[in-house]
């Protein structure tokens, strides 16, 4: 099959790769579509550690094969974090921190920019048929924008921000405004503003509020000045919710951190199933959220576009 | 009256003072002990920005004068924050937030390092004849330490750690066992680990612990070295409580806290009364932690006891 491929922190756009064979209880999945995301972006840059293999973690595809019938024919999403269901941490809590799991595309699992991929059957949601596979897969991202509602409590009339209005931003923004909460996303200039304002979401410069004006912030852009600003912002009390990996250690104050008695906590995957009725739904938008779509031969081009500033999802169809 | 007295940075460890003047609302208070804190370390070396004026924090003392005529006479300890009572925080979170607040001989306001200080009567907490003064001193770091568990759930059965033995720490760990959760003391060296013990706690040293040990840490060395072995202690979704201000910016692994999803939380005051409640039930060991009394007038003898390494509280009596 076509894939492409990370081999000691270099990227081949299309290498011809073995057809993946499943494991036992795993599943054989024809993928239909893949996005990209920034994580993806920053592997293929060599910022990210040292896997090497297929990435690619937002999909959306077909059963061929699996253990059990009910899933033959079946168009499926499905979580990327695999554990060895044994230890503690897979008992209490699932896999998402077994210290010896693998991640779909990212830590020792061959991912979804490729014709075929495999997963355990466990990880497998079926997507209903009113969801199309350009809006299914954005399960995984949402899913990880509704993370942050399985670890804090929002009230609807906190006043909250996201920073970061892009890809991942917005759909947190959404998720965060979904009982009426009046988020607000801060961009770094008018031009970023543009998408959040037509999604219905209120949308500003940094510059435009005052300290302490937010009680609640997600930051999503990853970078230190973004930190910087989410500081600036949240009030004493306040939370800040950190939802996009950081390149590098950017210094925190952490004098401040105990004077004002924030709050900071560090928020990752989420679940599936409540995302796919959000998106059955039609409670999030992801339409207007679709920048491209390239064949998986074009793998480079897409690539390309998707790394360009203020760029939306662009998306792999094998 | 005579005081110790910081001016530019300088510390004056005996100054002639005029008699502070209660404003509107204030006691006049008498004091009687006062006790040096690692801040007030700080101070002395020109750590701490620029508080100009009388340090102390930690006092009880006798009210000689107050608005109400029922505080005439009484023992009192004090809360140190002082906010404007007018803005959103002082109404709906209390002074200690307060963008225009002062506090107790660290911002804005003269402390107790002097013969007299003064305080509204609003901040004073009349302490229960069975407690002693050598005991009441010690509410205000008491209640500091009473603050996390205002701030976050502590199962009993939950792992939790202190960082940190010292003054403070004791405090914390204490505070933590207090419902039976077996917290372990981490110190530096054996050496340190004997506090602890004698108060029976359990005590280690971090190289003892296998990462991922524990599901609670706190933080209360204020350095770069236990906050990076807060974060090997710590599991994935575990917290992190900061109990104690930083010297500059310890970079912090900022992936680290979004792949394992900690939360860290700052931790600064906490409440005065259920602090004496447990003196006066002597559910808190603080006998065993007073190192040496001084005279005010012997204040640089004090502090520089209190900065030596391992040494317990020590007092200053006008």
């Amino acid at each position: 099959m076509q894939a492409v491929y990370l081999e000691k922190g270099h990227i081949h756009y299309l290498k011809e790769r073995a057809m993946p064979v499943p494991q036992p209880g795993e599943a054989l999945v024809r993928v239909t579509l893949a996005g990209i995301c920034a994580t993806d972006l920053e592997l293929v840059k060599g910022y990210k550690g040292d896997f090497q293999g297929i990435p690619g973690h937002e999909f959306v595809g077909v059963v061929e094969r699996a253990p059990d019938e009910w899933w033959h024919g079946r168009r499926v999403v499905g979580s990327i974090n695999i554990g060895c269901n044994q230890c503690d941490f897979c008992r209490q809590h699932g896999p998402e921190h077994c210290s010896n799991r693998r991640v779909l595309g990212l830590m020792g699992k061959d991912g979804a920019f490729a014709d075929y991929l495999t997963l355990p059957q466990e990880n497998l949601v079926a997507v209903p048929d009113s969801v199309s596979d350009e809006a299914a897969v954005f399960t995984e991202p949402l899913a990880a924008a509704l993370r942050i509602r399985e670890q804090v409590r929002i009230r609807p009339s906190a006043k909250t921000a996201v920073i970061g209005p892009g890809r991942l931003g917005l759909l947190i923004g959404q998720v965060l405004a979904l009982d009426g909460n009046d988020v607000v996303m801060i961009g770094r200039n008018r031009r970023s503003l543009e998408r959040p304002s037509a999604l219905g979401l209120r949308a500003g410069l940094a510059e435009e509020f005052a300290p302490d004006s937010f009680d609640l912030i997600v930051e999503a852009t990853g970078n230190a000045e973004g930190f910087t600003t989410a500081q600036r912002l949240l009030r004493p009390l306040g939370t800040l919710v950190l939802k996009s990996t950081f390149v590098g250690a950017p210094p925190i104050d952490m004098s401040y951190l105990v004077v004002n008695e924030i709050t900071m906590i560090g928020s990752r995957c989420g679940p599936f199933a409540p995302a796919l009725n959000l998106l059955a739904q039609e409670k999030i938008n992801v339409k207007s959220m679709l920048e491209a779509v390239y064949q998986l031969r074009q793998a480079q081009i897409a690539f390309a576009h998707a790394a360009q500033p203020g760029v939306r999802k662009v998306l792999l169809r094998p």
